[in-house]
């Protein structure tokens, strides 16, 4: 476990070239992103068993930041101190596959509902249209973004698709991992983080972020490899990021989100073209 | 509701050749692709409230399939004979969004559990490794791919992603759809659906195919416009469908997924190049 790529032996097809020595296909090996289920349970102290509060499909690697992420971002810890223990266990009835993490939580801490009418992730919507699930994002965020005053030159947002990308080592072996990228306002990658899912990679920049205590992120930048939606958008305000950026489309609902929050959005960032869809005070030109 | 894009004013900036008039920044409308949640609710007749059991964000539009699509892929139901009534409704809290299909079930059908610790989507996934979570879909799948006959020769493949590019009318608009088609293995497009959640679009064509009386859909290939997901591969063989192609890339738990079945799996499907992860005997040459 652990690993973030896998080698398989594939048939490569190129039927106008040739795959290799003038056959038109070859077999030969090839890196695969690695995803293996993550379960995330979360309780009071105790000799009883956490219950299971999730299951995401994620690359294995910083497993443990990705669930304090995930807490974090759907609002059931509010800072590491809220956090008495998390730790990477095998499974009772699956051992070593090291697929767990155990989170316990202080003692005034809450443990979340794990009402199946409120589902994690297919609930960070919690109500059942876009504005309920605006409202309830509100409540539960403890940062305000729209006050933080960071501004950010277009010219250095230009630059840092090709900064995220010349970090994104396993996209390079794979070709299938997403990426997220934190910056500061000057456009210095503070981390990155890949997996096959948009939304743990997020999760996993966020949590390294709690266990760092540098919540929240004024002032900061997030950027994602992908297309910008809702529960990214959450994501980024529970942390206190200003400034999301994505390289594909943003959806309806992150803009709207992202307006409400007063959270800055930009999309379609691809070098010296971008799309502002939300605060574009802060981008200066 | 019920649209797949909405107009908003966005600030376009062009660093190099000016977004228009020799300008740096002109603001302009732009079309973004609809995100809204979808919650599906199911349960027996009768005049109580079916339970909620999964909520998904999507896009607006062939909802009822989405919820038939879902509800077959996740082992809730075999046939449209499993369901007495769907039905698009106002949510009691928030009329007016039709954001709640209302799934009847036919009385030998029992409810599915709605454990928190099996909740859908984030448990395509039932065990806590990749093994266990191959073995579940094994057990909940009533279709053998592993025996269709189908052959697809490569230049049929070849051509199936600028088919599917060229019906995707939503992504013309708004570059941030994801789209899913279903091929018989001449290359003919059956049908194709568009949403902001790849999962979303693979479940309205699925759902559809359901409506239709369709399934198992032998013969048939499924392409996905992004990567191919443990989850994507999952639904494909709850549908019978033996060929998936992806335009990017699979992951590993897909690829292993697909061996266990017996279906094949093409990956990077992008014209003349593509490569076969898993039953490259269906492929002709």
């Amino acid at each position: 476990m652990g690993r973030a790529s896998e080698r398989r032996t594939v048939l490569r097809i190129d039927l106008e070239s040739g795959a290799a020595n003038g056959r038109t296909a070859v077999r030969r090996p090839d890196n695969l992103a690695a995803e293996e289920p993550l379960e995330i349970r979360v309780g009071p102290a105790g000799p009883g068993r956490r219950a299971p509060l999730a299951v995401t499909m994620r690359t294995p690697g910083d497993d443990l930041d990705l669930a304090i992420g995930f807490l974090l971002t759907e609002g059931v810890i509010r800072s590491t101190d809220d956090v008495r223990t998390a730790q990477l266990c095998a499974g009772t009835d699956t051992p070593n596959t090291y697929n767990v993490v155990d989170v316990v939580l202080a003692d005034d801490v809450p443990a979340p509902a794990t009402d199946p009418s409120r589902n994690f992730y297919t609930t960070s919507s919690c109500g059942v249209c876009g504005k309920a699930s605006i409202d309830a994002i509100r409540t539960r965020s403890q940062y305000d973004v729209a006050t933080d005053p960071v501004t950010v030159p277009a010219r250095t947002l230009a630059d840092l698709p090709d900064r995220l990308r010349a970090a994104q080592r396993g996209f390079d072996r794979t070709g299938g991992l997403h990426a997220a990228g934190l910056f500061t306002s000057d456009g210095e990658l503070v981390v990155l983080r890949e997996d096959v899912g948009r939304h743990n990679a997020v999760d996993k920049v966020i949590g390294w972020a709690v266990r760092e205590r540098r919540l929240p992120l004024a002032g900061h930048l997030l950027l994602v490899s992908g297309r910008a939606s809702f529960e990214l958008t959450q994501k980024a305000w529970m942390a206190g990021i200003p400034l999301l950026a994505a390289v594909s489309a943003p959806s309806t609902l992150a803009a709207e989100l992202a307006t409400e929050a007063g959270m800055t959005l930009v999309g379609f960032l691809r070098g010296a073209t971008m799309n502002v869809y939300a605060g574009d005070t802060r981008i200066k030109l």
